[in-house]
């Protein structure tokens, strides 16, 4: 590489599959983070971000080979926790002491790790990031990318948390004007999907990993490459034929029995009426569309696994359930479900749809306030048919309402006219506890401005923390009103 | 290195220098760099980001050996401008393909170039983002910070840039609660320097970045090390006591004559005078302070430089002009002035003096809405008098008015009753053209409320932009209050 003389003028690049975020592209990143950003308040998450390199080491613990491979390799050889500056000739450029980070779970499992006896249960954290994978660029894949993840860890009701997490993302969709005939959150379940290559298909465990890899790239392929794939991949000719669907595993031809298919059905039905049921409190109506073919390309998913995706792009979201992850960082075990979204993709379907903000409308839509303080926290009173609420209360206050207006296509998803009662920043307790009083503690805690005590099926007390003044008999249908105008 | 094995727990911390940011530490960083923001677009800066990391070779055009030698470097050997891996013991770590970026003025030289010819006279840029180098990490020093960078690019008044991009740095450290009593702007002119350095002291012209080093490092020194440290840099013993301010030069000592210090002085006189006007039309009062002493490590000022320095810490900020660096970057030749803000030393200080917000304070702050659109676009009428009070109207604007509740300490900082009228978002034109027409004209192309159009010395009409409504004779004093109120 020549160095220039340094009075000769130069024209460098900037490195490819990275940007220059000039004014105009500038304002739509801000954009797009900040909807994450507004969205993940909304529903309680709390911010936090790591460091944009980490030890190498770090990535070595359950990243797997492919995101290994694509791992820039950061070095400077003036010590601490690095090598000293090698000789030419001594430094392996192949294991480097840092790596820029391609993904932030395993910064987010160390930090919950070092600090798991302080924190909450469950935690419930995001992050507005840039990453770096030494991808060879094409449309919706850069070298560095802005990605949002959110990740609810540790806690009790683990179904709940699997589609408070899907909720999120969905409402981010719709936040940003996408509706469910743009993408959909396909969804599938590890536990089933193992339950299936292991006992219909007849795997061995120690093929699971090649397994789903052969169900992921498989969308992609035809029935015959399927077959070559997994051939390649070491499964036998019948196995092959199962991939591939081109035929049936049965039990003439060393597959399972009928019982053993009856088996996995039954747990593949049970275990989704309940997703299917806590999808139905947050309401995510057409959003949600089970896909058995979802895999998630990383090992460490354990249960629900998810995408969104638009027709004819890459997956503009994914994630799922990882309960092993946060122990093989040192941490105690504690279960976790989280996703991550990336800003190339989900920009190119903005701007395909003129879903960007331009001008005015631009400079007015990013200086609105953003919801760090919460607006209502929910609780339920001990009368009957109030707990079962509480789900749907929240999710329809962080949702709003859209007008009249919006619904006749009159209106742009940016515009201050889009809603009726704007989305809301709500929270609710994850403790066992029924008592009202530690609750509304709790709702002070975090400095929210109302705490709705959900009293029957249809009406709440409605609080205002800052002064006390409690509104009796408010109509669940009217909270989300009362609370945006300030009671 | 271990590779462990992936079942096996690991405890991994984070790298020496960069940082976990767990909510209560994002809080603060939100806090610091929306500051950074609100103030840069209230001062009509418009956001731009560059890459992470940069091509090696960009930094090796000015940055200096004190920057190369503490540069991260960064590689994949996955090709696209980088060698491809290269086998142990061909690779030289010395020589890495990309850089972390040390600082941002390269990337925004670069970018500036790559578009020159369609940017705007001047051109303002703003940049908050973070930056890497590997010194040893100590209070206010971090191997990975974040940054504000303000520049204003070509244009016509350099003076006026340079004062106003003092302005802003002072506006910000007012912003968050700091006093004139807390820290100044200490600046100093490169001119100056340079003509008393050679034609005072004597020395040649090859060994002026010697000189600046040696007074750089000298504030720092005993009288006899700076002495000892300057014959080290090859000066000779009566240099030597110049600079160590043991003799002063003299003619007979083989220094300038009398005729040519007065020379000099005038040069200065003159060049400090124009300085200080510029600094009065901004109002910077009590912040502002020369000292002859600041240098500014990098060899690429020109002109005016400066540095925010509170008693007992680093520099919180620093920059000046540097007219010849857009050129050697590869653009047509354009003079620059900017800063850079760390986010390392400002935190500490307001962390002693207890200037962040705690709880729903922060919260609230947080929350407060970005002032993207311009609230008001400052014109002169062609009327006597008028065309020299948009700096001074726009610098008051900015500032805002604090209330008496602020001044007799009773209302914090961060507090909406810090202000009777908060600081505003204003604009005026760098354009030579006094035709109203055309300058309304650009109010309405940067989005702006309000035009304040200056009839006299007194009073203005105010134009709201959307609505064509025009309210004459509006006292300039009122003015502030008029807009922030929406006429």
């Amino acid at each position: 590489m020549p160095d220039p003389s340094p009075k000769k003028p130069v024209k460098i690049a900037p490195p490819t599959g990275t940007r220059d975020f000039y004014p105009r592209e500038m304002l739509v990143r801000r954009y797009i983070t900040d909807a994450w950003r507004r969205t993940a308040l909304r529903h309680g998450f709390d911010e936090i971000d790591g460091p944009t390199f980490e030890s190498a080491e770090l990535y070595k613990v359950k990243s797997g080979e492919g995101i290994l491979n694509e791992m820039f390799g950061v070095f400077s050889g003036k010590g601490l926790a690095e090598p000293q500056a090698p000789a030419p000739g001594t430094f392996d450029p192949r294991n480097p002491p840092f790596g820029l980070r391609p993904e932030f779970t395993p910064t987010l499992a160390r930090m919950y790790a070092a600090r798991a006896k302080q924190l909450p249960q469950p935690t419930k954290w995001f992050c507005v990031s840039n990453f770096f994978r030494a991808e060879r660029p094409q449309r919706g894949r850069l070298r560095e990318f802005w990605q949002w993840n959110c990740d609810v860890i540790g806690g009790e009701d683990l179904i709940t948390a699997d589609a408070e997490v899907v909720s999120c993302v969905v409402d981010l969709m719709g936040a940003v004007g996408l509706t469910s005939e743009n993408a959909r959150a396909y969804f599938s379940d590890r536990v089933i999907l193992d339950a299936y290559l292991l006992d219909v298909i007849g795997i061995r465990t120690d093929q699971l990993e090649s397994a789903r890899d052969i169900l992921d790239r498989g969308t992609k392929m035809t029935p015959d490459e399927v077959r070559a794939y997994a051939i390649s991949r070491g499964f036998d000719s019948d196995r092959a034929d199962y991939f591939s669907f081109q035929r049936p595993p049965s039990n003439k031809s060393g597959g399972a029995s009928e019982s053993e298919i009856q088996t996995v059905l039954k747990l593949g039905d049970q275990r989704l009426v309940r997703l299917n049921n806590a999808f139905a409190a947050f309401d995510l109506g057409d959003w949600k569309q089970l896909n058995l073919s979802i895999v998630r390309g990383l090992a460490y998913y354990t249960g629900t696994v998810f995408e969104v995706i638009a027709e004819g792009e890459r997956a503009v979201a994914g994630g799922g359930r990882y309960d092993n992850l946060i122990e093989l960082f040192g941490g105690p075990p504690t279960p976790a479900c989280g996703f991550g979204m990336g800003d190339a993709v989900l920009g190119n379907l903005l701007e395909d749809r003129k879903l960007i903000p331009e001008g005015r409308d631009m400079l007015e839509a990013l200086a609105r306030p953003m919801p760090y303080r919460p607006d209502v926290f929910v609780i339920a009173s001990p009368n009957p048919g109030c707990e079962e609420l509480i789900v749907p209360t929240v999710a329809r206050l962080r949702r709003g309402e859209e007008s009249e207006k919006y619904k006749q296509g009159e209106a742009k998803p940016w515009s201050a006219e889009r809603y009726s009662v704007p989305p809301l920043h709500a929270r609710r307790s994850y403790k066992a506890t029924k008592n009202v009083g530690k609750l509304l503690a709790d709702a002070g805690a975090c400095h929210a401005r109302f705490a709705a005590i959900i009293e029957s099926p249809e009406k709440c007390t409605l609080k205002h923390m800052d002064t006390g003044e409690q509104t009796p008999d408010v109509l669940l249908d009217q909270l989300a009103q009362r609370v945006s105008r300030g009671a």
